[in-house]
């Protein structure tokens, strides 16, 4: 495990409440207090403040990369060397050069890759994903994922040159890689529009962003992410098909309220503002927000000698769809997504337009209204003209 | 009452449904039956298929224009000349240039004159209203506001030269102006970002679009709507602000919830989309979508000689916004907002990004851990060096 | 309007909101600065501190009694005796005895009464009981009705002499009623089974109960009410029937969020705790709380020479359960509920319990399994003997 | 593994779902075909008809009983003999008689017992015990526990025979439990009042019942039990202190939502009634609902030597309480839990109800109206006297 901050803590904690064999054997901090106290803490027999020492400890089969962003590839060349499977936590890398560096640093090696991006696992996702590969939201048209909250607990996130960016490079990168896992993983993603701000924090990255990711199916993506919300972690999901819809909340409102006067509260939720009046705590937050079925996908994987759901191509991908949004907020332009390489589908269409009502009539809208009769909205094929009918039986 | 569709009804069931003073006295279609029979279900003295008749009859005080949009214009004009009080539905006209000669038309011959944008008048939004006047919310950062359904009810909607567009101009009209009024209707719009697609349906107009509308203060109002939704009527409003967060959910989730196993129910809710299984309805349909409070404060301000809340200047701002979005839905740019008149403020800025935390220091973020110490993340001023530290004290 | 404590104003807000014609022409309370300043807030013409003197004023055509429960029965013989309409705040009266002398004394002066039950009267609760009239739900089995908060606002509902129980006497005689219209009215009320306890207060009466009213088909009327409820205001109803449920929450949960960092929040709604954090306000409180239609129905029953909705013998009725639920508290046992005098059915029986399967099995279940197949569970009609079968064909 | 009904899948699934060292190693069934397609599709090496033979199997270290009630305590006798650990499933027993005898066995036996109680285990009913422990509302004054259905999957169930009644001892076992858990399990449970009835299915078991269990400190644990309900399962704790309040909905209401216009849906939820319209689907059922943490708890406690979280002593506490409750249905009165030994504390007060002011008056209410102003209700000490002040100064 490198890295002992709040994402290292939340992949330690799932590994270690479970009774499986899966457990952290050495810790790597740069601080050696801070390692020390982690290791003590989540019972990890090693630490130490030398990654490589961490590394190739003989112990470690998997390097569990939890670092900020700027010490991503360094990691990933250690652990490649040293034939390590590698878990890199999000997002990848700083851009999208770096990504394409650290992808090809890996597969080359030809070591076992997994990109940590717990947000496509939460249960309710990943039982969502199935309803929509039944069909049972037909195509997929539009996906809203949202994630913000008051911005991120270290130092490093808010600074530029560390992070790479702001609130997209943080949180933009789970919703890009939902909305990319409902619309269809296959599915092209090729222009970007982007709008970022910095409108709260004296800081030089954007703290409020909204972008569309186009596919080539027409399916838009569309992700909001801001370090200036208030309340909480708002984390919600919508996908809009054209049979159906998915609403996920996956922490402000599950159904879990709490009132109390307050004054013995401890610990509600990751990002909770208040500690009295209305809380709504998260049941078992490390399940909710998807780590347990990470892990498991993962390390299922590596015993079954598969891919993971989510590998280190994946968070190339992001890494370009990101870059693509960076240039679109800065030239108030959609901005083209620059593949280097694509392994998904080509030519992907998207819903077809017509639904015959009879030789002569396209149907546009079927419609009960209020008195209880059924209207048809129909456009004449020939013409163009639009009618509607009322059928005179009802339903 | 001119017009006898589905706002037709609404509005005239508002006005007949309450014990108030306020009635429909003629009714205006183009077609004789629906004329009668309109007349005949609401009890309405009058009736005619000619528009001017209806709207010189003596007994007429007030023209409410219920018509589709490409004939707003004429009945303006005629009801200006007549010197009688004009209300006009949304949107106000097809685009700008229409929506300037009704505004002119109606200042010039001094007729009060309202703009019938019902969904800025829900209880809970004219509450959420009084809340940012009061400051709860901060300054206002960005507001999104939705709706979605399966498309309109008569076919003239889907008819792009009566309607002077699709999805955008029926709904985005709405999400606009809710957007305007919490952000602020004295601060300047001043451009806009804006995808529309059509993506299901055999029309020309757009069937699905989501916008981004800059203010000079850089809030973001942000608009979705769609004609392609499965599930009901999404009509949704959430106010992001420095300091607080308002979610309204005006429809399908409203504390009302019926399971049926279904055969003998009737109408649930407008553009509901089963009658059995879980269900959602509506308390009081036309008093939740706004309806009564926006005549009350029309009927007030006419007898008290004041503007209405919404009036025809506003409906001529919600069309220079809606003409800015096809041009950057065209363009794939953003393009600015061409006010040929503003009557707001000028040169209102954000809020401010600097909180001292001591002489060398800007206050990023202050932030309660999982183990209840409070980490400041901190900007020291003259490096712009990004540092945190953890107060021993804890709150 | 006689009283002019939070119902007074609750009363006065509604009628003089609106766009009506019903206004309140004189006010009347015991003490004099509060009959001043009620009648200077509210804009009503008059004011007095003799209640005669207000019932007998020429411009009063309705008598609307809004006075702690102990004065209820003066204010119905004055008002009666001087031959107006008279509309009595909930509860009717302090016991059945006292509510059945009321019911006689309108009754045998053949003036216009109504029981202003306000609960039974929000625009959900109506469409919920359109919906059960329609048989949406099949026959009601069972209505969970709750109203607690942190206890009333004045001192005398606390003062058990005045009021004439706790929190049964001051919510239960809501929570009674709406169930009893779930139900059906015509459906007799036969006994009681109710739990009443002082958990909190230093009072004489109870500050928590919970009571099952059982009708003569077997449904059953469920309360609980509390004045120990923290968190705000609980009012939600749950109705259970052969075909379906409902589920209304009028207050906490009604699509209405609003979370604030706090120091300028006003009035939130009815019994609110807090003014920061996370905050549920009402959209339009006194429509959402039925006052707005309760005064309709009962103006329009008047203007028509009907009976409105809710009537004295209403009141009457709710006060003998009210009555046999202190007696079963008291003794521990389920209570006849004592009518002196039934207006409704009579010998209304429940929902059968035999479905055919054919000849030879009655149905218990049918049953769609996680793996897809359907199973019946039966029960062979001449042996008693319980099977089950699993149909081959799915669906 | 004894039992291959939808129980001993969860319990399976449970097991073998997750990357732990727990797993099944035989099964044994009653019927052939079921213990060997079970085998099969969950992959356990052994299966037999033998119930003896499974429990001996030198593999076999624990014994997991998924039997029908009738069996439970054969199969327990069995176990013990073997001396191996043993897990039952809900109810312990049909009776208390049957219970105290399996207590006594096990205890004898010196064999380890866990109750396999799942609902106190669901992530949020844990988290939510945690925050009752540190005292974050107060005083527990009142729980409502919710399970209802449409009924259960099996046969016997439905058979007064081998399940020992209906849905009380299949469900009210657990919300039995659930609300022992927040009130305190060393608080004892005095009495109970239940009412019970069979509203709708042709059996001879109750279908629907509701019961109020008096614990000695003046706490109410109410359950409501039907297996008449429409819409899936209702599954909600509601818990109320004097300091706060919880809702819990682990089922139909948890955040996420699906609309489908129908045709390709497969499993949604346990008991969900339908396939198309608004569904509500659960995230990870089996962890939801408890099983996860349930046996993590059991396991640990075997690993450690330390007594369950629930305990076979508990499943008797709850057969004892079923019992007062038949027999309150019987008699239509409150009865006595006749507890043949109580391992708990003892002569446990309720919270004190006096808070003073000052010398003379004791403090009823302190409420903030909607003015703004405070208002106070207090009782004078020595003439029970009460009455209302309002403090000039704002809070």
């Amino acid at each position: 495990m490198l890295g002992t901050g709040l994402i290292g803590m939340f992949y330690t904690k799932t590994l270690h409440n479970q009774r499986g064999k899966d457990r952290v054997h050495t810790v790597y901090s740069r601080n050696e207090e801070k390692a020390k106290q982690f290791a003590k803490e989540w019972e990890i027999p090693g630490w130490t403040t030398d990654m490589r020492e961490a590394i190739n400890d003989p112990e470690t089969d998997i390097v569990v990369i939890g670092l900020p962003n700027n010490l991503h590839k360094q990691a990933v060349e250690m652990a490649a060397e040293a034939g390590k499977a590698i878990l890199c936590t999000k997002p990848l890398a700083r851009n999208a050069e770096e990504a394409k560096e650290m992808l090809d640093i890996v597969e080359k090696a030809g070591v076992f890759n997994a990109y940590l991006e717990d947000l496509v696992f939460p249960p309710k996702t990943l039982k969502s994903l199935e309803s929509v590969e039944r069909g049972e939201l037909g195509k997929i048209l539009w996906v809203r994922s949202r994630e913000t909250h008051g911005g991120p607990h270290s130092d490093w996130f808010w600074d530029i040159d560390q992070a790479g960016g702001g609130a997209i490079i943080d949180l933009g990168c789970h919703c890009i890689e939902i909305a990319r896992n409902f619309i269809g993983k296959s599915i092209k993603p090729v222009e970007v529009m982007c709008w970022a701000d910095t409108q709260v924090h004296p800081i030089d990255a954007e703290d409020h962003a909204i972008g569309l990711v186009r596919y080539e199916n027409g399916a838009i993506g569309q992700f909001e992410v801001s370090w200036t919300f208030r309340g909480g972690m708002d984390l919600r999901d919508e996908v809009a098909g054209t049979d159906g819809t998915i609403w996920i909340n996956h922490f402000l409102r599950t159904g879990f309220e709490m009132f109390t006067a307050g004054g013995k509260t401890g610990y509600v939720a990751e990002k909770a503002e208040s500690d009295s009046g209305w809380l709504f705590p998260v049941g078992d937050e490390v399940h909710e927000l998807g780590y347990v079925n990470m892990f498991k996908n993962i390390f299922n994987a590596l015993d079954n000698e598969e891919t993971p759901m989510e590998s280190f191509y994946d968070g190339y991908v992001i890494n370009e769809i990101i870059d693509a949004c960076y240039r679109s907020a800065g030239s108030k332009q959609w901005k083209p997504i620059k593949l280097q390489e694509w392994r998904g589908e080509s030519k992907v269409e998207g819903p077809g337009k017509s639904s015959e009502v009879d030789e002569k009539y396209l149907l546009i809208k079927k419609e009960r209204m209020p008195d209880g009769k059924t209207k048809l909205i129909m456009k004449e094929k020939t013409s163009g003209k639009i009618v509607e009918k009322i059928l005179t039986q009802s339903k």
